[in-house]
């Protein structure tokens, strides 16, 4: 049998371009990959469960964390952390299922920095004009808002050169098939699996 | 909208491996692939036509275009040459079509010579025990020369290195299905499409 360890994937996007209706639609498909589970330093409320929702930490572990290289990206929304554990990750990745996380673009650039294996995958609005409408749709910005969103959205399309591919998120069952096609060719890569290859073939030749 | 060029891709593996069987079974799923279209110098026989079955050529033909390098590959059976025309594959592709050529080994390599830029598949067997007994079954060989083929396949594997993907043609369903996600997946590349969709974002933001 070939053994291989699991790939990390990332799916990041401008914020409005619907990341997280391509991740639940995914998810929904049931794939063979594990959610990245982040940690925070917030209070855990009723009914989540530490280790499945998040890891929870106080602010000092959350630091000392950071500063030991732990987190694989972090961010301070509200006075508290968020990040993604590295351990977490790295443990799954072993165990030979893959990790799906989304994010982002630049808790998406610090992944990158620090975990450079990782495939990453940029979600991109059909158009910017229809990125526009989903902000104002969404209903919880004031139009100065939407122009400030817009114009990062601007700059975080320019960060696409970090990524490995660009999925169009026009219709989102089409977007979700696509990014299974790079889930299953990732696999496939020559470079991942020689080395289980060539082993085989040793062991047959025998 | 977003122009994108096609993109070449070659599938290749041992003898015995059932490149054909899957090449079959792909284009009955009706993909948006052309099959590239081989030059022969052998007669062409009753049903056939010239630009659908093959470009006929005679030999001196043949033999002048290898000269002017316009064959991706070439090889001579028994006195009649068979190759792949560059010129086919090139204005295919620059109609914005995908090429298919399903190939033996010695030509996929001499395509990867002379068109670097094509997707390299490479089909492996389930076992090399599994290959011998695909090679016995089909009841035209003797033992010897099953014998050989086997000794050829080990060296044709350790080609594996020039290929982008391997995928093991296990189950022909299962093995389309993944050449189907790799096709899929490379149009999906950031550096094959980066600079269409800064364009978009230019003529967007104007």
């Amino acid at each position: 049998m070939i053994e291989e360890k699991g790939i990390l994937f990332i799916l990041s996007g401008p914020s409005g371009v619907g990341k997280g209706t391509v991740r639940k639609e995914l998810f929904n498909r049931k794939p063979d990959l594990k959610y990245s589970i982040s940690m925070t330093t917030r209070n855990r409320r009723t009914g989540e469960t530490d280790g499945i929702d998040y890891f929870y930490k106080s602010k000092e572990e959350f630091e000392e964390l950071v500063e030991q290289g732990q987190l694989l990206e972090y961010a301070k929304y509200v006075n508290n952390y968020y990040g993604t554990p590295r351990a977490y990750v790295e443990e799954t990745l072993a165990a030979g299922h893959d990790v799906f996380l989304e994010i982002e673009v630049q808790g998406a650039l610090q992944v990158k920095e620090n975990f450079p294996e990782g495939v990453f995958i940029f979600l991109f609005p059909p158009s910017l004009v229809e990125l526009k409408n989903r902000i104002v749709n969404r209903g919880t910005e004031t139009t100065e808002l939407v122009l400030n969103r817009l114009k990062e959205a601007r700059k975080e399309i320019e960060m696409m050169d970090a990524y490995d591919y660009v999925v169009v998120n026009d219709q989102v069952e089409l977007a979700v098939s696509k990014v299974q096609s790079i889930i299953q060719s990732e696999h496939l890569k020559r470079e991942r699996i020689e080395k289980q290859y060539k082993k085989l073939l040793e062991d047959e030749m025998e």
